[in-house]
């Protein structure tokens, strides 16, 4: 397989991604900022080489506490990238970053006064989400968004879409939905709602838990 | 043993804590929003099954770098699960951090100037800390304190008063303690001083390290 | 070895220390604040004991999302200790925490207009950095370097001078760079362009991976 990139940080990645992954590296060659990579599927031997890593798991656990439009990004860049080397990725979103996984429009839902009070000051969804630095009263997430767009970055959405088509689970903390008045509904379609036992449990056969 | 719960997420919980526990799941069942499970404790095999996870220990390990309410909680409860879940879990107190284990009381302590203005300007104890977010003066720690109680759930002073029961492990930041001026007597009785060689070595037998 | 220390969590730490790097503590006293302690290099097996921990690596891997002076500070605290402890440390530099690694000083660099703008409203290097919280207008900054100075303790500009001859590596987020228009020329010399999947694979030979 022959591939060509013109970011010169690709050889790097795609020598560790063999490395974690069991394929093998042949060639890479750069020349005026384009690099040219050759990579045999597998090791050679036949089969997949053993990952390196931690003897449990090389599963990866992300728990999202904060519902800034930065900290999403690089949570869903961070689970894509683990889901392209062939690892199972689990979100598990809390507090704040319950906000990343609201459906953008309004759902009917019975609601008590606070829980309709926090429904409405709190971000409805990945489209809504601020900047934890230099927000501008929303101007930073409209300029971070167009910057990312003009360099061919996938959007924060297309990121959270390709994360589930790559089967990357979405998790929801049932206990911060019952606090900020959440209901399963508002969410987007096949999140799960679980404890902190599952994310822990999930912690436990992962070589990396990160708390974003 | 049977457990019934109202927690939509209980039985998805039940489950991987039986997985990581060595304990086995019967049955569960799920009727009009009221969750029934059978619990048989061991796994059948007269012993505790080896648990999954990494190889090196099932330690947990949390870095509390934030005097955030709201954070704080999310420590915590992540903390008691795990303790819930047989394991040995050590909290490092650090920077901002420490401010959870002030107790709330004026310690008299000979202390310099900066010292002094520093205690004076930081949240005195876990009762005076604020929100990451929404604090609005003050009256957002009010509020999420208020739900929580509401929905009985436990307040941050009950949870840390748990954790310690369980046996979760306080550790404040000897260094951190230096630069703010904070000393032993301030803390919450029982606190270890310990330095960053400590929270290493603690990470090396954990299979999960949270920075929070 | 003899070692005399005044710093209270000192031996805590050696105990710590000496159990996952192989040698032998062999007596520890504290007489009137000044802690003595006695070190056997090696086990006195006549080799390293097997450092406990993850079978996958004992390597640490520090994400630094953030550009605030007090997280940074904690990242390269956490860094050198384990560098100190002979582990292989690998921080990644991403989003914000990309201001740590500038240059203090204006490289002559071709950009478009957005990115000249972001480089002008973001710190230029590690002494422009403020703190994530009471930063009083750059005020607290000033005040935390100059009690870090007066305890002895290495400024930050210190600590990431002790990182590099260390054997700390420092790696660069390539796709932030570009999103945020920042070139190589302006990061410290010898610091690595690299994308997420190299992150990964360092993750995955660690036994610690933290989000910053």
């Amino acid at each position: 397989m022959q591939i060509t990139a013109s970011d010169p940080a690709f050889p790097e990645d795609a020598e560790s991604f063999c490395r974690q992954t069991g394929n093998v590296l042949l060639a890479s060659d750069d020349k005026a900022g384009i690099c040219t990579l050759r990579i045999r599927k597998g090791n050679g031997a036949g089969q997949a080489a053993a990952p390196c890593g931690t003897a449990g798991g090389t599963n990866k656990n992300i728990i999202v506490f904060s519902g800034d439009l930065d900290k999403a990004i690089a949570a869903f860049i961070i689970a894509n990238a683990s889901a392209a080397m062939g690892r199972k990725v689990t979100m598990f979103f809390t507090f704040w970053g319950l906000n990343v996984l609201r459906k953008p429009n309004k759902v009917r839902v019975a609601k008590d006064f606070i829980s309709k009070m926090f429904g409405k000051m709190m971000p409805r969804g990945s489209e809504k989400l601020g900047l934890s630095r230099m927000n501008m009263f929303g101007m930073g997430p409209k300029l971070i968004r167009s910057v990312m767009k003009n360099k061919n970055i996938d959007s924060l959405e297309q990121m959270i879409a390709l994360a589930r088509q790559n089967g990357v689970e979405l998790d929801a903390c049932s206990m911060s939905m019952d606090v900020m008045g959440i209901k399963k509904e508002e969410l987007l379609d096949g999140v799960k709602m679980v404890g902190a036992a599952t994310m822990l449990a999930n912690a436990e056969v992962s070589d990396m838990s990160l708390f974003i």
